[in-house]
C-alpha cells in the first residue's frame, strides 16, 4: 500500500474490501465500496480493529427504520495511517490513529464551533449510513481494509494502550466518558451504572478513576464479581427492591447504559436533590416516567449522544493516563454473524472486536 | 380576636372555624378544627384571602391516595397577624404575612441548609395533610379562619400589591418562578411554557418579567389572545405539528404546567442543545420518553416542586417590583365545591381566590 502523499486535486475513488449487508434480513458477507482518494486535508488510514457496536447491529437490520443499503457498520476504529493530503498536520504515514462514530460535521453552527460537532445543527456525518460529502452514496463504516477521513476528525491514541482493546474507547468510551464528565462525575460524588455490558462496563472504569465512588446495579447476580474487578465500590440487584432501597435518594448521577426495555422510575427513585440518570442506552420503546419520580428532589432525566472530537481526544488522553482499555473478545471478520447473535444475547465480556487482518483472508 | 404577645410556655388549643372534608366523595361543609396557641416562635394569622390550587382537590379526593380525613385544604394564604409569640423578631401584630405550601421541615438536614426545605430529607411539613409536629393530628390548611405557624415559613407580602391576587403566587407563582430561576431564564433565552391555566398564567408573567422571550403552547385557540395580553412574545396552538415545527430545537427551556396526560416527546423535541423541560403539573399517568428525545442534543426531562422560603421571598418581591399578581376569579367559601367542579373543567382564568371573609357569614 502507498505511504506517500497524496497529489492536491487527486479524484476517484478506489475499489475496497470490506463486509456489510445488503438487507435488513441478510446476513453480514464481503463485499467492496468505493473510497474516495484522500483530498488535501485528508488521511488515508489501513484499519487493523474494529470494534462491534450495538448500533452496528442495529443499523444492519434496520431496526432504526434508516439504513441505507449496501451497508457496511463499524465506528469504534483504530489503525495506521497509510497516506496523508498535502495540508495535513496532525499526522503523517505510519502514525497511530483512531475514527469514532462521526467522520465530518458542519463546522460552522454553533455547537460545531463549541465543541459539540455530535449535535451539528446541521446533522454530523456519521461513519456509516450517512450522506457522503464527497462521493454521491452514504458513509462506509470500519469494517473494512481502509478508510479516508479529514483529519479534523482523526484522533491520536496514546502509545501505551493496547491497540485491539482501545477500539471500544472510540464509541462506547467517549459515550461513557461524556455524560461522566459533563454532570461533574468525580471525588465525593456517588455514582450509579446501571447495566454492565460494553457501555457500562467502560463506564465503571472511567466513573473509578474520576475519583467517585461507584455504585453497580445489574439484573444478574453472576456479574457481582466482575462488577468489583472492573472497580465497583458496591452492587445491588437490581430486581430487588430491599437492595436498592439503600441507595434511595442518595446518588449524585447515574448513568444508565440499558438497551432493553426497563422501569426508569427505579433508578432516578435513586436519585438526590438535582441528581440526574442520563440515559445512553436506546431501549426501542418510550420509557414510562412517573411525574413523582421527578418533580420531588428536581430530578432530571437526561439523555446523552457520544462526545465531540476535542472531547473525544480528551477521553483517550485520560485513558492513557489512566490505563483504561476495553475488555475485549477478539474475532475474525469471518464471525462477525455469530458474534452479532450473541450480542443480542448479552454474551460478551464486554466487546467485540474484529481482527481486520481476518479481512485479507 | 386578640392581638397582644403570647404567653411562653402557653399550651392547648382554639376552636377554629374551617372548611373540609371527610371523604373522598363528600362535598366540603363547614367543620371545626383545633389551632394550637401561639408558641414563642410562632406567629398567628387572620386568613383574608386563600388561594385554590388543583392539589387542593386532588388531596381532598384522595386522588393520590394519602390524603387523611378530615381534610382541610388551601396553601395560598394571606392575611393579617394577630398575635405573635414572645421570641418572633421578623413580625409584629398587624402586618399583612403569607403562608404557602410548607409550615415546617426538619432544619437540620443538608437540603434544609441550603435553603432547599422543600426537598427537605426528613420530610417537609405540608400546609395541610402533614403530620403536625405540635398537635397529635395532622396539618389543616388554609380554608379556615386563622393558621398559626413559625415565623421561619411565614412570608412577608409587597405593599403595593393587591393582596387577593397576591394569594396564588405562594404556590403557583413559587412554582413556575422556582424552575424558571433554576434553569437560568432571562435575557436572551426562548422559554416555552406549556399550557395557560393556575400555573402557566403566572409562568408567562414571570418568564417575561426575568426578560426572556416566551413561547406559549395551548391546545385551545380561544386563549391565543390572553396569552398575548399575559405577555407572550408567540403562540403556538401544540396540536399542530407545522406550528410546532417553527421552534423545533429552538429553545433553552421549556416549562410545562399540564396536569393532563400528553405527548412529552412533542415539547422535548423543542429543546435546544442541554435544554431542560422542567414539569410542574403532575398528570396520573406516567408519561412516556422516546429515547430518541432526550439522546440527541443531550435533553433533559426534570421536574420541580415548589421552592424554598428564602426563594419564596425572593419571588414575592420580584414579584413587587414587576408588578406581578395572579389573575383571579374571588368566590365565598361557600361556592368551594362547585369552584372544585369549574376548576376540573379548567373553567377558570386563571386562578379562584376564597375571600375568607365569607366564612364569618
Amino acid at each position: 500500500m502507498e505511504t506517500t502523499k497524496a497529489t492536491p486535486g487527486e479524484t476517484g475513488t478506489t475499489k475496497t474490501k470490506a463486509y456489510g449487508t445488503n438487507a435488513a434480513d441478510a446476513l453480514l458477507e464481503q463485499l467492496n465500496i468505493n473510497r474516495r482518494k484522500p483530498t488535501p486535508h485528508d488521511v488515508e488510514i489501513e484499519i487493523l480493529f474494529c470494534g462491534v457496536c450495538h448500533s452496528d447491529l442495529h443499523t444492519a437490520k434496520n431496526e432504526w427504520h434508516n439504513t441505507i443499503y449496501p451497508c457496511v457498520p463499524g465506528h469504534e476504529i483504530v489503525g495506521k495511517i497509510v497516506r496523508v493530503g498535502e495540508h495535513v498536520k496532525k499526522f503523517k504515514a505510519g502514525d497511530t490513529a483512531a475514527v469514532g462514530c462521526m467522520v465530518d460535521s458542519c463546522r460552522e453552527c454553533d455547537y460545531c464551533k463549541e465543541g459539540l460537532e455530535q449535535y451539528c445543527a446541521n446533522g454530523m456525518t456519521g461513519t456509516y449510513n450517512a450522506p457522503d460529502a464527497h462521493l454521491n452514496t452514504h458513509t462506509y463504516g470500519g469494517y473494512a481494509e481502509n478508510i479516508v477521513v479529514d483529519e479534523a476528525f482523526v484522533l491520536k491514541v496514546p502509545e501505551n494502550l493496547d491497540l485491539a482493546s482501545t477500539a471500544p474507547l472510540l464509541c462506547a468510551g467517549i459515550t461513557t466518558y461524556s455524560p461522566l464528565k459533563h454532570w461533574n462525575v468525580g471525588p465525593g460524588k456517588k455514582v450509579g451504572i446501571v447495566g454492565i455490558g460494553g457501555l457500562g462496563h467502560m463506564g465503571v472504569k472511567i466513573a473509578k478513576a474520576m475519583g467517585a465512588e461507584v455504585i453497580v446495579f445489574t439484573t444478574s447476580a453472576s456479574k457481582f464479581d466482575d462488577a468489583k474487578r472492573l472497580g465497583a465500590d458496591d452492587v445491588i440487584l437490581s430486581k430487588d427492591a430491599e437492595q436498592m432501597k439503600k441507595y434511595a435518594g442518595k446518588l449524585h448521577f447515574v448513568l444508565d447504559a440499558v438497551s432493553a426495555q426497563h422501569d426508569i422510575n427505579a433508578y432516578l427513585n435513586l436519585l438526590r436533590v438535582d441528581g440526574s440518570l442520563a440515559l445512553v442506552g436506546a431501549p426501542e420503546q418510550p420509557l414510562p416516567v412517573a411525574a413523582f419520580s421527578i418533580i420531588p428532589f428536581r430530578r432530571s432525566f437526561a439523555g446523552s449522544m457520544i462526545g465531540g472530537i476535542a472531547e473525544t481526544q480528551e477521553m483517550l488522553d485520560f485513558c492513557g493516563k489512566h490505563n483504561i482499555v476495553a475488555d475485549i473478545e477478539m474475532i475474525n471478520i469471518q464471525h462477525i454473524n455469530e458474534a452479532y447473535e450473541r450480542l443480542l444475547k448479552g454474551d460478551v465480556k464486554y466487546r467485540f472486536v474484529i481482527d481486520m487482518a481476518s479481512l485479507k483472508n
